[in-house]
């Protein structure tokens, strides 16, 4: 190897970790691995060491380096159906980067630009790349807020400590003026609904104003906890505009709503972490604009590595691709998503201390989505293996044939079934709600 | 087609398109066509459009509506090698949606979860999907601030009317102080350069505060224009935490930064536009973070529509992958982006009137990127067949042997032999420059 390639390279136990952000990428080269790994150091910080004519090196202390490298396979063809018109030998790799912190800060857009720029992505001979994992030293995430509240805190306002947490997705919506929607909003609380919430789709609109919306529904989950003795959440929907954020958190949290939302992908996750040290209630993400990014095999960015960046923005919670029909997921991806809400930030998800090692930042509340009912909590529960998690149903609660109430309770029939070690369908003998749930959703 | 489908369908004669922004996406399904628009619409819009138990339905007023609908192949096998584990036939389409502005109003985050969210990514038997264009009435276009300056604008700033802008990325920037890198920026202005920029991943940093960065080469550019008597640009980078943006442009400007840079799609889009409604010079975008979410051919986001995001967000110029082995791009994906910085937003890429209709959104001057020098000049003029365009080389003009002075007027020589209509060797002779930058580049 040549000096200059040699200078993007490090024996991991020669650098001061401390001080760097570990990037984990599969890349598929036409290039030699180890020049094609180095080009994709140099091209994501030093591009140019030194000036013309100057004896000096910028790149002890500021270039990236890789600090492990594995060839997977050479496969026949290239990975992706792109790209590449003609071949050689090709390199399936995974890289291990090392990144320097002094060249970004605690600064989620200079982070994503140092590990999504235009350096990952436009390397000599990689065609095709994906950032897998990012793994952050202690020292690191303390500049961050990451979650207030945290699982602990979210069990602390909803008051449930021993089961997952049922979220309901508040349909119809479009279009539906603030009174209905407060109706029925109410009614799923009546039958215990833990949290309603705003539709991703339901903004601050004229048939549905933000201030309006929040008030009548802020005042009737008041009334549902006085009626029910239950605490009742009601999770609102700020995503707009960056400039009316902060507003928005105001309105809404002075008018009742306890909880609120971002469609982080889509305000960005800087704007996200502006509200995080603002504000006064749990955030919830939702996932628009992650499957673009995500969703290829071989190119583009981990949804593992936007959960964890969801959660080092201050989300408590963080909405993401679950299992069923319509989300086209592998349950390994639905896995790696909870894993990351969950585990520690310090070690890779391959590492299987991810759930015990310390982490500075708190733990964010996993919510797999996607067309769930009651019968969705029992492989949930067995997956995850723990009832930190929610769902988030929306058809089966609002749309349910004995109306919102009727599918709340039938969210907590299933749940009582899990818990009581009998069949869904056994349990629903004397339990119409989880009945009709079972006949709608079967 | 039963009735709950055609609701998600429209002639599109029969209805108000001023009301309408028109998504355009490629998708290939296992659900025959039909019905696997109709869901792609109702997951997008009224999902449920009526209360259980209520007459009443939400879709006149706001569903999303398939108003064009073209089945362009049946393949063997599905374009992406995921997702998919079994099939029958299957279908690969080309499908235009009317979504409603009345669900989303003028929010660059609000429109980007209707066009980009959960409801597009995650429709019952749609497999593969992309947006390949999005199409705008005037009147909505109308309520965004466009960018500021536009073409014609830059061209005022930069008094130069007579050719393609040079810009030029200081190198080396990563771990280089203040001073010296005030002392190359300045070198490359007397050679001519129009606008010396800061690296997309030079921040504010220890090694290189912004404020003095800035105060420093506000400086070194009005001493050099004072030298030249020509406009000199610094193109500082403002990229940061949102909440830092307003601080950051002020700072800059105050001290001289006559444009100012945001990695678009790492600070979000509408950080971008909370910057161009406060800001008093030109904004530019860089490009990271957006081949993750646009190289897929058959899923994601195309190029053309983050650009004409961006241009929607109020940049003044985009740079954005260019030609060249580096950037693994396809010349017809370039030429897209160029046109999506000048067409009119309110007629599709595939309309040959997009260059000639109103639009009340300014041009954004299109910036191709990646390894350029003088010789790029010649194929990129006559792909876009104007001179309104900018290259944006680096190692060019700050690492030409001659140094950046050297560098910058070799770029200025390569535009010089196009005009004389001699080639580029043959007009080396006699310009030193010009010609150590063959050697350099060829």
């Amino acid at each position: 190897m040549n000096d200059d390639r040699k200078a993007f390279f490090a024996d991991p136990g020669s650098l001061d970790l401390s001080e760097y952000v570990v990037l984990d990428y599969f890349f598929e080269s036409t290039l030699e691995p180890t020049e094609a790994a180095a080009h994709l150091c140099q091209e994501q910080s030093t591009a140019q060491w030194k000036r013309v004519g100057v004896d000096e090196d910028m790149r002890p202390l500021h270039a990236a380096r890789v600090i492990d490298l594995v060839v997977e396979r050479t496969p026949d063809r290239p990975c992706i159906p792109f790209q590449l018109e003609s071949w050689g030998t090709i390199w399936a790799c995974r890289v291990k980067i090392a990144y320097p912190i002094r060249n970004i800060g605690a600064s989620i857009p200079n982070l994503m630009t140092a590990a999504c720029g235009e350096g990952a992505y436009f390397s000599l001979g990689i065609h095709a790349i994906k950032l897998h994992d990012i793994i952050f030293p202690a020292g690191y995430l303390e500049q961050f807020e990451g979650p207030k509240f945290g699982v602990a805190g979210l069990r602390e306002l909803t008051g449930v400590y021993d089961r997952p947490l049922f979220f309901g997705v508040i349909k119809p919506n479009i279009g539906l003026a603030p009174e209905p929607f407060r109706d029925i909003a109410y009614q799923s609380w009546l039958g215990g609904l833990d949290i309603a919430k705003d539709d991703e789709l339901i903004f601050d609109t004229a048939w549905s104003p933000f201030e309006k919306r929040t008030r009548l529904l802020g005042q009737a989950r008041r009334d549902a906890e006085q009626k029910t003795g239950k605490k009742c959440c009601y999770l609102a929907n700020i995503t707009d505009e960056v400039d009316r954020l902060i507003e928005l958190h105001d309105i809404g949290v002075k008018n009742g709503a306890n909880m609120l939302m971002i469609n982080a992908m889509c305000t960005g996750l800087s704007a996200a972490r502006m509200v995080r040290k603002h504000t006064e209630v749990p955030l919830v993400a939702h996932f628009d604009c992650v499957a673009p990014i995500s969703k290829s095999p071989y190119y583009g960015i981990h949804s593992r590595v936007i959960t964890k960046l969801q959660r080092l923005a201050g989300f408590d919670a963080i909405i993401f691709a679950g299992m069923g029909a319509r989300m086209k997921n592998y349950r390994s991806a639905v896995l790696d998503d909870v894993r990351a809400c969950g585990d520690s930030l310090c070690v890779a998800h391959s590492d299987s201390s991810g759930r015990s090692a310390p982490c500075p930042v708190k733990s964010a509340l996993p919510v797999p989505a996607g067309s769930q009912w009651a019968g969705s909590l029992q492989p949930l529960y067995e997956d995850i293996g723990s009832i930190d998690f929610a769902i988030v149903p929306g058809r089966a609660v609002f749309d349910h044939p004995g109306g919102p109430k009727a599918g709340a309770i039938s969210l907590q029939q299933g749940w009582d079934a899990i818990k009581a070690g009998i069949s869904l369908a056994e349990y629903a003998r004397g339990h119409q709600e989880l009945e009709a749930s079972i006949r709608q959703n079967t």
